[in-house]
């Protein structure tokens, strides 16, 4: 099975043997490293192949990680022929699209992502980034790979909690644009691989048609991002590392949709519908504000945020989505108190 | 005057009023703040405007600047709608380009450069980076400018040192471009504005047809790099600041030369033509290296040395130029040998 984009191909199934006459920089964590390296390194033909093992974790999506990518590729005299692969999750794939993006002002990589998380939502559509002390993902850019190889046979090794994570990012693509994948979902048998396969192929469809129509996020590609606005936050509150990502958007989703309810964009049965399937896979839906009025000013930094003016993406029912601009800084402090501690 | 470039365009001229709706971000150093700062602000409209100082020179071009503009942008709440404006030399231009390009995954900048380096080439063609310890320019990214104002009016407060260095760059495209251009260079009047104005003027379109035929430096712009694959070693070894960019650049040339000499790409009399338009601008035409294997091997960090093998750019003749891909490591050791301490 593949999915094509205008400058590559998604390819999902085996890992095919990967072929590159240069230089090859495999990016990993250690974990990821003593399961499946060896099984990588099988399918790499290249003139010279090293491997480079970071630090696991959202902690480490920092521009110390790109400046120690960058190093290890001018020790090795990678050069614009080169190659780099990113062999993890979110964290490894989005720091390797930044830094393989301005080594030498950009060389190829490719996407093999070895979570859910992974191979549903970051390595498909070339947003990379870095965290700081202002937000999460503020700093990177956009740097499409050169492929992105998905393999369900990884997520094997993948612990319960991640895996749920990863539904998380699923479901939140189910709400906003197909309800019947939606009602789907409430039955899908994760165990089973098939099933698995046809649900991950399913939201990188339609993530891949988001990209096509809008790769550099000026209109629509912007939904993909419900769930995040108040998901970003709680991460870097809460310190980057107490929630997986998909764990904070879950409860994010909860938050947005609080917010929808009372502009009556979806129903109260929607509401519990949409709590209910994030239960049912053990994600996280409640979350304590310590300051709303901290998690109010967070929400202007932002990147949706333009001229100070907040933009939410709010699911209109299940199934559709709507862009909010003008929601009142009243409105939102009502809604943060019902989270506040 | 104005060249247009596909998504820009280059004026000539006194500096116009530059009006955005959204915050502005002005990058400078205090030279430049100190005497031109204000005449740019009288110039600007925008909701806000900020202004960051950072300190000058070429060793300033890493990646704690990139962090400080970073910084202060998150700090005054720039989003994705402002714009950041280079107001400096070449160090300026292509540090704010690459911040500006990481910011929230890209932000626009303008450049205006107050130099004449920075003027004939850095500004146009949408090239910025960082130095680093293995070399210069080797992390950076394309980020093309939304546009760039030239005007003659900074050069006024320009020492003349630096005034020759940019003098140099404008030797380099006469030599690998236009003969006839070469031969007018040798009684330009560089106190003479409306001369002044042409040259520049002449060069820049020069570099913007080879930008529009080769943005990312697939093919032909690489000719652009005549003089800085022996020029970006000297700057590395002899010390960042020692000698300006230009003046490096000039030495490259002779170097590049003596081997274009031994390849019988130019004549003896054409070797020393260009030897004494240099030396008539107050150019270095000399140094000497101290080990000849240490910047033999530096070449292989260029970015322009794929899978190992060197590429030179040469003149051939005087306004043409070739790409020498074969130079064995003997013929340049006896080039650097000549070069000896």
């Amino acid at each position: 099975m593949q999915i094509t984009l205008p400058n590559y191909s998604i390819t999902f199934g085996a890992l095919p043997n990967i072929s590159h006459k240069g230089k090859v920089l495999i990016i990993t964590n250690p974990k990821i490293a003593g399961l499946h390296l060896q099984f990588l390194l099988s399918k790499i033909q290249a003139n010279e192949v090293y491997c480079l093992s970071l630090q696991d974790g959202e902690t480490y999506k920092n521009m110390q990680s790109i400046e120690l990518i960058l190093e290890s590729a001018f020790n090795h005299r990678l050069d614009r022929n080169s190659l780099m692969i990113a062999f993890g999750g979110g964290v490894i794939g989005d720091i390797v699209g930044f830094a393989s993006g301005i080594f030498m002002r950009g060389i190829d990589f490719i996407q093999i992502p070895t979570t859910l998380l992974a191979q549903v939502d970051s390595s498909v559509g070339g947003k990379t980034g870095i965290n700081n002390q202002f937000g999460k993902n503020l700093v990177g850019l956009f740097h499409q790979p050169k492929a992105v190889y998905i393999d369900t046979h990884f997520l094997k090794t993948l612990p319960k909690r991640e895996f749920n994570a990863g539904i998380a990012e699923i479901i939140k693509m189910a709400i906003c644009f197909d309800k019947d994948f939606f009602t789907s979902l409430k039955t899908t048998n994760w165990e089973d691989s098939k099933n698995l396969l046809e649900c991950i192929y399913k939201v990188v469809s339609i993530k891949a048609q988001v990209v096509r129509e809008d790769e550099t996020e000026k209109g629509i590609r912007a939904a993909l991002n419900y769930g995040h606005t108040f998901g970003h936050i709680i991460e870097a509150q809460s310190g980057y590392g107490h929630y997986l990502h998909g764990e904070a958007v879950s409860i994010g989703i909860v938050m947005a949709n609080t917010l929808a309810l009372r502009l009556n964009l979806i129903t109260q049965q929607q509401y519990q519908e949409i709590l209910q399937i994030l239960k049912q896979n053990n994600l996280p839906t409640t979350y304590k504000i310590k300051d709303i009025t901290t998690f109010y000013q967070a929400f202007f930094l932002d990147k949706k945020s333009i001229n100070n003016k907040l933009k939410f993406v709010l699911p209109k029912g299940i199934g559709d989505f709507i862009f909010k601009e003008d929601t009142s800084k009243d409105l939102l402090m009502q809604i943060l108190k019902e989270f506040q501690e």
